[in-house]
C-alpha cells in the first residue's frame, strides 16, 4: 500500500500516475485543506479539487486547473451585479462547491464529502483530506498577513513572502483513515508530491501527529522535488524560496524536507545536485520529473515507486 | 403616486406597465416573499427575480421564467454530481441567488438586497419586498403540508389544496418605506396585480398592517382579474379555486378581494361577469388583460391608472 501527499497541480498529476499503477485499494491520497476557504458562501477546496478532476480526467490541461470544457456564464452575471469576481468559478466547478457545501452544511464530514463527490464522478480511488478540521495557510509578507487564496489569487502571488502560518493546525486531528493507514503493516512507501514544499506540504506537515508519524516512519518515504532547473512548473514555489533566502533547487527541497524523508527524487536537468543531496543522508533519483501526458503521469509514478520499493528506512 | 402588489409573471408584466408610465419616484411596486426559500444554501426569492428581470428586460419570454439567453452547465454539472437538482438554476439565474445571499449573509436586508441588485442591472424603478422579515407560504393538501416551491416546482402543483398558511406574516413588519407610502398624501391608488390570489397576493394581505390599512384606504385599490375565460395564463391559481370550491372566473376574484378593492378589471371574454361584480360593491372595468408584449402591458397598465383615477374611495 502507497500513501500519497499531494496539493496542487503537480501533486494532482503524480496522484493520477500513482492511481493508473495502483489497486484502489492499495493507494491512499491525502490532500492539502490549507488553500481551502469561505468565498461567496461556498466552501472551496481547490487541492481537493485538483485531485479529483485530475483522476476523473475532467481537468483542464491548458489553464491548468479547473474542469475542461468550463463556462463562465455564472461569472459573467456576478460582474454584471457587481460582486465579488476576483475568484473565478467556472459554472461546472460551481457546482461542487455548492454540492460539497450543502453536503458539509447538513453535517456530513469534508472526507465524507469528497468520497461521495469522488464516486459521483467515476473515480474508485481514495481521495481524503489530511484533515476533517480546519487547516487554513496564512502567508506572512513585508505588508499583512494574507489569507492564502488573498495571495494566491486575488495578489497573484506578488507580495514577497517572510513566512507562513497554518491556522488551526495545532488542533486538527489527522484523518483517520490516514492514521490507520500509517501504521498499516501492508504499507510500503511514503510520496510526497511535487507540490510547493511550504503552502501544499507543510499544511499537512503541520499537523503534529502527520510530522510525528512521518519522523518516525518505518516505511521510506520520497518526495519528488517540484523544482526543474531552477524554478517550477507552475506555482510561486521557486518565488518563495527565493524570498526566504535559499536558491530555488532541488537540494533546497532535500533540506526542507530533512528528517522526513529517505529519497529525492529530482530532474535529469538538476542530475548535479544528486552528490550534494547524498551527502544530506537523502537518497538521490534521477529521472525525468515533468509530466505533459498520462503516460508522464504513470512513468514517473512508476520510477518513484521502484526507487522507493530499493530504499531502506 | 402608485403603489402595485405583485408577485409571479403576471405581477413582473403589469409592474413593467406600470414602470413604463410612472416616473421612478410616483411607483413603488412591493413584491410578494411568500415564495422565497432556502435552496442549496441559497435565499432565493422568485417573485422579486421575475419583477427584477422583467423591469431590466432580461427575462425569458418563451420560458415564462428566469434570464433570456441561459445556460444550464452548473445544473448538468450537480446532476453530474447527484445533488438536488428538482429546481432549476440558469448559470446567470445563479449569480442573483448566490449575490443576494451573500448580501443577506453580511448583514444586508432583503429590501437593500433588492435595491442593490435592481440598480445593478439599470433598473431606476423602486422593487421592495413587502418586508423584511420571513413570510413563507405552506400549501395545505390533503396529504402534507408543502413549503411551497415543494408544492408549486418539486410537485408541479400536482396535489390537490384544501388551504393555505403564511408562516411568520403574523410576525412581520411591513417595509418601513411601503407603509410610509401608504400613508403618503401624494398616493393615488394601489394597484393589485394580476397575480395569484392565494400565493401572491395573499401572503402580502396576510401581514395584519397591510390588510389593515388596505381595508381602510383611503385612496382607491383596483385589482386586476388574473382569471381570463375561466382560467389562469400561467400558474394554478385556476386550478386552486376548483378545489377550494370556486368556479374559476373574474366574480370568484372580486369575491377574494371583498372589503379591500374599490374595481377590478377584467378581460373582454368575461364581461358578462360585470354585472354581476358590480352588484358585489366593485366597480367593474373591461378591456384586454392578456399582456404579450411590452406594448400590451404599458396599455393595461394605462387603462388600470385612468380607471383607478375615476374611482372615488
Amino acid at each position: 500500500m502507497i500513501i500519497a501527499l499531494a496539493g496542487g497541480v503537480g501533486g494532482a498529476k503524480l496522484a493520477n500516475g500513482l492511481a493508473q499503477l495502483c489497486d484502489p485499494a492499495d493507494l491512499l491520497i491525502a490532500i492539502n485543506i490549507g488553500d481551502d476557504f469561505s468565498h461567496l458562501g461556498l466552501h472551496i477546496s481547490p487541492d481537493l479539487d485538483s485531485v479529483m478532476y485530475r483522476l476523473a480526467g475532467l481537468n483542464d490541461t491548458e489553464r491548468g486547473w479547473g474542469l475542461a470544457n468550463e463556462s463562465w456564464r455564472f461569472m459573467e452575471a456576478l460582474q454584471r451585479l457587481g460582486g465579488p469576481d476576483w475568484f473565478n468559478l467556472g459554472d461546472q466547478d460551481l457546482a461542487t462547491h455548492i454540492e460539497r457545501t450543502r453536503l458539509l452544511n447538513s453535517g456530513v464530514a469534508l472526507s465524507e464529502a469528497t468520497t461521495h463527490l469522488s464516486r459521483a464522478l467515476g473515480i474508485r480511488h481514495h481521495i481524503a483530506p489530511v484533515s476533517d478540521d480546519p487547516v487554513r495557510t496564512i502567508v506572512k509578507t513585508a505588508g499583512d498577513d494574507l489569507p492564502f487564496q488573498d495571495y494566491f489569487v486575488r495578489l497573484q502571488c506578488a507580495p514577497s513572502v517572510s513566512g507562513f502560518a497554518f491556522e488551526g493546525a495545532d488542533q486538527a486531528e489527522l484523518l483517520p483513515d490516514l492514521r490507520d493507514a500509517l501504521s498499516d503493516s501492508r504499507l510500503a512507501a511514503i510520496v510526497i508530491c511535487p507540490s510547493n514544499p511550504y503552502v501544499s506540504i507543510e499544511p499537512m506537515l503541520a499537523i503534529p501527529a502527520l510530522r510525528r508519524i512521518l519522523e518516525n516512519r518505518s516505511v521510506p518515504c520520497v518526495a519528488v522535488s517540484p523544482i526543474i532547473g531552477g524554478d517550477t512548473v507552475k506555482g510561486p514555489a521557486a518565488k518563495m524560496m527565493r524570498e526566504l533566502g535559499a536558491a530555488p533547487s532541488s537540494t533546497a527541497v532535500a533540506a526542507y524536507y530533512e528528517g522526513l524523508i529517505d529519497g529525492l527524487v529530482i530532474d535529469a536537468v538538476d542530475e548535479k545536485e544528486a552528490t550534494k543531496i547524498k551527502a544530506m543522508g537523502v537518497a538521490p533519483f534521477v529521472t525525468t520529473t515533468l509530466m505533459k501526458s498520462d503516460a508522464d503521469e504513470r512513468a514517473l509514478a512508476d520510477a518513484v515507486l521502484s526507487f522507493a520499493a530499493g530504499l531502506c528506512k
